[in-house]
């Protein structure tokens, strides 16, 4: 009979769960409660027992220094006291900072509030994240409080983010839970695989495991969602939507069924449509309509060019093409034969006299000296200057199309072509910018011409420029890049791997030298596992 | 008998401890170790019992994210195995990173190493501090094990950096021991009073602490060494300088002397040091000789250039003025002034031409539009891209010169005034460099002419322009931004203190929605306890 109870409770067949999968705005108390309120609501008149929101969904994940403020914890603590009041009639898991009355360490706890029957029980994150874009332990004290929750006699272990997969858990499988709940917001990567490891987490407890993940973007960092649930074999019996806000519901007694493989979505796919909900969800927070950007005739501002039409509508994006004498003839005319398929408005702005206005007004200084890099970068730095001028004067928000293998040896110029209010490529090696190239022409209509994704990569800074006199082929460049930036390996590790040797060398030796560089990027979507960023904290001056 | 023993044993009367403060370049394994072999030679010759270096002086502190890569830790460890060959015939206690063998948590401690007699016993930090510029808990794993070092007979208690004053000393203080010593790298800060904590540690455990600080900058952190002993009152008996490599000899006889008032800096001095000392370190350890500056006229590049004359010398300074027909003819007047009092070269580059050629690529853009905003930050554009082609061509390294009121309010231009390599003033208060002028022209001949001083300051972007037709008074604004931002006060509590509601909201209003421009800006050197910078992490897309 003991065993009976603990294993498949009689119970579990009348409970409804409802995961909601929500796109909070981070601080925006308001519309994150009358989310969590609407949605509560609807699931109750579809049935549910329980509605369980993602991690700090009160004030949307992750608030970082807004922790520190007074007035954000109210703001908080009201919006919570906001949602118990209108939820009193259906039980909900949500996500808020919690107040540390203890005295000691931090202020703050990351916790998973259960309200139910007029009650609140908290479950706080033990184990918090500190590594890539993640700074918990910056905010919070890690609780050492394991305690299972219990919904009319139904025994749930409650876990915030990675405490599912760490010794938390462990300890909360101890209490014999009936299945597993965790609220998370897992910054989105190609090659994350949280949900390998929550299946996993499943399979080697023996227990059904749901989790409500965050979807949406903030700033730099984008939320798949993807919410799922598994059986205690650790296969997949319901998931909500990537990349939008959906509500599932979960009978406990699918918890039996055979349930399915979890799918992997396909790389490219993924990251188009990561990037597409990024820099939607950036315009939309921020109230921004309309965006502006440079169009080269190269593939990374065609790229661009079609994520921003595809993802903000083409009758809000500018372009404006700035070809000097050495642009080749072809690029502007591939740039007009792209805007001619978007249908999308543009200005040609050349900047032949203005490049001659400026060498006559260095001329004195430049005296006796030879055209070189000062003067390719000056171009660079008039056509940002160009578009920030369109920016501020018209109030469209600048794109970067910067892509990660660029960003990464400093093949571009510092407030020239590294201006704009938001990299979307900037965490794209420049072979996964061409692979989105053909994503784009197969499934939003052949819009980029095909001579710009055939036609050798090159800046147009001096006659006859091509990216790969000063560059190795991109794709043993990104080869290198990917195991000495997302796999950490040293120098002689890479060499081993077969790469020649000199240009590992050099690759290194300008990754290292061009931290300044990035220092001043625009923020970056992060679609990988290592981004450049703030996150990643190199000290300029090092010698290493 | 027993008690004697415990208090003031014979054997302090004969030993000798050197303080040493040195100035470590990060990575730069070779040189560390060849100032810490040096030093510790020197204090031997001078008798020394004892040599303590500063924490993670192996490296220098702080590697940040470099601590992730095996061949940086391999170069650390083989550094350490050098350090002990060398420096077999006098103790020593360094501060170095300790691979965390246990398989569980960060792979690191952040460990104190006490060598002597052949022998190496480790004390790793506890209490790691992830607040400010701080980030150690991404890197290291806390250490839990407390036991004191003993050297021949004498029982120190060691602790690394915020142990001293937390729980770790605390335990460290139950097993009796005859002093502590701690080893720590504190970055500048003007209102910091770790001294005054140290001070306090001493009284309470009624035990002399002798603290070796880290001294010398890297990027935008500064250490002001000051190295310390304090006896058992928590007066100070020995003390290394501010801002410069020193070696100090602490006797434990002296331990029972009556001591000294622990002093304060002036507040101008102290910033003046530290910045000097910061720039001149960015420019050493990046092998950098000569500099660049835009000269306007105004407060903040003449304390810039004088700044820069200070710690660079005259003949490394280059600067440039680029008036348009806003300038005032003083504007001109009083920079050349300057440059015949500070004998540094210049070139006058008018980008009056410049602006007009900018004027007629966008006027068909522009056509129906009104001037302003963006024909203003185009002239601030034009002028950064002159300081980048000269910095580009010459190999200067451009200075930035926005101080932190602006960058609050972000009454400044991105990709404009906002270029550099490295911001001088970025933390320091426009009122704040108003006294560091008056404190140059004091100490460092009358070399910033009075009528830059006295001015009404303009950004001379548009007619008759002053910075106070858009600001409030700099006193007023600076009060504000310091209850904000230094004691992170809400609006309420800055109203309360007697500032006008308008003007508060107004300001703060401009301090949240400027964060993107923040974002970019360059590194800035740290001289309070709140810089802006990636440390400051305020998420841009957010509603508070």
């Amino acid at each position: 009979m003991y065993v009976f109870i603990t294993f498949a409770p009689l119970k579990f067949i009348t409970m409804k769960i409802a995961l909601a999968q929500l796109n909070y705005y981070i601080g925006n108390f308001e519309s994150n409660a009358e989310k969590i309120i609407s949605t509560a609501r609807k699931a109750k008149e579809n049935g549910a027992d329980l509605v369980v929101f993602s991690e700090l969904s009160v004030c949307g994940y992750c608030p970082d220094g807004l922790l520190y403020r007074t007035d954000f914890i109210d703001g908080c603590n009201a919006s919570v006291e906001k949602i118990i009041a209108e939820c009193a009639d259906i039980p909900i898991i949500i996500g808020a900072p919690l107040s540390n009355v203890s005295g000691k360490g931090k202020q703050l706890f990351n916790a998973a509030l259960f309200i139910a029957n007029g009650d609140v029980k908290s479950q706080c994150k033990t184990v918090l994240p500190d590594e890539g874009v993640a700074d918990e332990h910056r905010y919070f004290e890690p609780s050492d409080k394991f305690d299972l929750i219990n919904l009319n006699g139904v025994k749930i272990a409650l876990t915030v983010g990675g405490d599912v997969v760490d010794y938390p858990m462990d300890m909360l499988a101890k209490l014999n839970p009936d299945f597993i709940v965790n609220i998370s917001a897992v910054a989105y990567a190609h090659d994350d695989n949280h949900l390998s490891d929550l299946s996993q987490v499943a399979k080697k407890y023996g227990l059904p495991l749901l989790n409500v993940n965050q979807v949406g973007a903030n700033t730099n960092l984008i939320y798949e969602g993807r919410s799922i649930a598994f059986n205690a074999e650790g296969r997949v019996i319901a998931e909500c939507k990537s990349f939008e806000e959906d509500l599932q519901y979960v009978e406990t007694k699918s918890f039996k069924s055979a349930g399915e493989e979890l799918r992997k979505m396909d790389t490219t796919e993924s990251i188009f449509r990561a990037i597409t909900l990024g820099l939607r969800d950036y315009f939309s927070k921020m109230n921004f309509k309309t965006a502006v950007l440079g169009l080269s005739g190269g593939i990374d501002s065609a790229v661009v060019l079609a994520l921003a039409v595809n993802a903000l509508g083409r009758e809000n994006v500018h372009s404006i093409l700035m070809p000097t004498c050495y642009s080749s003839s072809h690029s502007v005319d591939d740039s007009l034969e792209m805007l001619k398929r978007t249908k999308s408005s543009y200005h040609i702005i050349p900047i032949e006299d203005l490049r001659n206005a400026f060498g006559t007004a260095m001329a004195k200084a430049f005296d006796g000296t030879k055209p070189g890099l000062a003067e390719e970068n000056i171009q660079a730095r008039l056509r940002g200057s160009i578009l920030m001028a369109y920016s501020n004067k018209f109030g469209n928000i600048l794109l970067n199309t910067s892509n990660k293998s660029e960003e990464a040896v400093g093949y571009s110029t510092l407030y020239g072509d590294m201006c704009g209010s938001l990299s979307l490529l900037g965490d794209v090696y420049k072979t996964e910018v061409y692979r989105l190239a053909r994503y784009i022409n197969e499934h939003c209509g052949n819009i980029i011409p095909q001579h710009i994704i055939d036609k050798a990569p090159s800046a147009e800074l001096r006659p006859d420029q091509k990216d790969q006199d000063s560059l190795p082929p991109y794709d043993i460049l990104d080869g290198i890049l990917n195991c000495y930036l997302e796999n950490n390996m040293t120098a002689d590790e890479i060499k081993a791997k077969g790469y020649d040797a000199e240009t590992v060398d050099f690759v290194l030796k300008l990754v290292k030298r061009v931290e300044y560089k990035r220092f001043q990027a625009p923020p970056i979507l992060k679609v990988s596992s290592c981004p450049f960023g703030h996150s990643q904290s190199v000290p300029l001056v090092a010698r290493y």
